[in-house]
């Protein structure tokens, strides 16, 4: 098994890789992905499983076997800009090693086995993240969704054909492996996790409006500057979450017209936000809008606030968690909560039994290069999502 | 003449105009810019000027007549991203129309008078202002401009083919026309002015470093996060440019890498900052640095800041703008200082005598779409410039 999991890890190792940075670039329907896809099929057929996909470009591979409702394991293949290597890739590949070392075991599965690849979880596309689950749960439908567009402007609908997804009709429970993205695991000293609940989490638009105007010619007392509302705002999150205990981040912007020598016209900032509770969240994002607001009305321009996806939290089965958290030796897997959405999530959320598995990340780090986790490490990600898929297909 | 001037505006109205916005998009060696000096070319030899150039793209149309150093009037036909319909062009088609209305009183120049064309004054390509006259007057060298690089990374050296200029040789006085860029002659009740002086100017890269990180799972006491150092430092440049009476902008911004749900791992701004001393500018730079630095201690980040391009305080020859603004019937016309750089301030510190002419300005703004002038207004300008290279060309 640590030879088919090496040799996989090291198949995935260049592709979409910067030698600038080291990260990664695997935007969903671009090449690097494509070319994941394409990997990942091939992996499946070597194996014999039988590979079924959707019109959006989700794909479960089937270990036919027993009957009744499957068990699927997996996770996504894309990341968002400059990634790292783990996030996503770390659960498809251990879920195919993991086929490999129940095989090797002589398992013989009560019922089917399927190993998943939803497309477009990060949302570094087209905006709304878990966009392959939300479509294969039925979360989002087609006519909403076929609208979404990049930042190039081009529709989901000109990349894939779409419409209804049945890829999910024989699916009973999920298992979702990933790598932690956070320190929680360090602190515990154990290689393996298992996720108790999903934060609630947030992506909201704040446009901030003035008026574009020459940054020299123009009086500091003549200017309607929105970028100033913006600067509050981004203070103001960062320092409501401290206080609150919660989360809270603009990691992207856009400014109109960006120019060195011009007062912008617009400036627009994406809050990510993520709390311990749904009512935590709407405080957070009512209090960082107050702060805006009041800048932008003292500066003579205005700031609008749009909420482009708002996941509930989401309690992930603690008996299911329990169960497969109990009995390993010495120890029980720590069970842990995440600030992180996740393909599970909308699972769960659609009333499919799911869980999900965390494998230690020395850094902490993640969406990024400094992402990481030890070979030792992931190779107890594999053992653990055999002997789970062992529990639940036995 | 009113003719001729509203001819020529109507020409070049829809060249690089966006349908959207209103503004122009006129980027240096692009095709809506290439297009005016097509036109401006075609206009100048319908004139049955003589057109010289030089191997950066600038260009002098000359009306050779009389002996001696030339009298230089024009201006540029470049605009920034989403920039106004006069700032530029208004002084390039009034010194054509100019030339028409001395033509039809019958004036004989005693000097060659020359109508020029610089290319990237706004600098919203390669990051220098006035990159075509610098070059023209030797203030930048060919090796160091050929290295400039716009944001897609093509440098200078690949639009152009570069090297000495000799169009200024025969040079005497520049004089150049431009719209207004705030509202003095507004408070005034003037249609046209003469300049005293340019403020100091500068351009600075401040890059904010931090750590990428997912925006979600990090906890907020983890993060090194450079969006909070930059956010800190814009409203902290806002706040002492408007204490010390001075300008101050970010209006530029990079973020990497970009994503809604990603800590940014560099945040870079650009500031731009004009001021009426170069010690005020020096001051109000290093105090907005102290600001971001010490936020960006706090945070774990760092900040580093590059000056792009300083241009010192340049004073016009106060004997030329007192002769050109003197005795025009019932009043002077006012002198007046601005904040905002032009090629005459690189041409006058470059030893040439330079003046320049302002056009009121409705609104007082610039670099937008709603940057304007009256029909009356151009005229009277048209009026004046004649006036003025009568004066000096007599």
């Amino acid at each position: 098994m640590p030879d088919d999991f090496e040799r996989m890890w090291s198949d995935l190792a260049p592709i979409g890789r910067s030698t600038e940075s080291g990260g990664y670039f695997r935007q969903p329907f671009t090449g690097a992905e494509r070319e994941l896809d394409a990997w990942f099929r091939e992996q499946a057929t070597a194996r014999g499983l039988r590979v079924e996909t959707d019109e959006i470009g989700n794909v479960v591979a089937w270990w036919d076997a027993g009957s009744g409702a499957g068990v699927l394991t997996g996770s996504h293949l894309d990341s968002v800009l400059d990634g790292g290597a783990y996030d996503g890739p770390l659960g498809v590949v251990s879920a195919l090693a993991a086929v490999d070392e129940l095989r090797q075991r002589g398992f013989v599965p009560a019922r089917p086995i399927g190993v998943s690849v939803f497309v477009e979880e990060e949302g570094s596309r087209f905006g709304l993240a878990c966009l392959g689950s939300r479509l294969a749960t039925g979360a989002v439908s087609w006519d909403v969704a076929r609208e979404l567009r990049d930042r190039d402007g081009r529709a989901f609908a000109d990349v894939v054909a779409g419409g209804a997804s049945t890829l999910l009709d024989g699916v009973g429970t999920f298992v979702e492996l990933h790598v932690e993205q956070g320190r929680d695991l360090v602190d515990r000293g154990a290689a393996v996790g298992v996720a108790s609940e999903i934060w609630p989490h947030g992506r909201y638009r704040f446009d901030f409006t003035g008026e574009a105007n020459h940054a020299g010619a123009t009086r500091m007392e003549d200017r309607a500057d929105p970028m100033l509302a913006y600067a509050t705002t981004a203070l103001a999150a960062d320092e409501q979450a401290r206080l609150a205990g919660q989360r809270a981040t603009f990691g992207r912007l856009e400014v109109a017209p960006n120019g060195t020598n011009a007062v912008p016209s617009r400036v627009t900032g994406w809050l990510d936000a993520r709390c311990s509770s749904d009512d935590a969240l709407a405080e957070l994002v009512a209090e960082v809008t107050r702060h805006g607001t009041e800048r932008a009305s003292r500066d003579g321009t205005a700031l609008s606030v749009t909420p482009e996806s708002v996941s509930g939290a989401v309690a992930f089965s603690s008996d299911l968690a329990a169960a497969i958290a109990a009995d390993h030796g010495d120890r029980d897997w720590p069970i842990i909560p995440t600030a992180a959405g996740h393909d599970a999530g909308i699972l769960s959320a659609a009333g499919v039994p799911t869980a999900m598995l965390f494998v230690r990340n020395p850094t902490g780090v993640s969406h990024s290069p400094a992402e990481s986790a030890t070979v030792p490490d992931c190779h107890a990600g594999v053992t653990a999502l055999a002997d789970t898929l062992e529990r639940l297909a036995g």
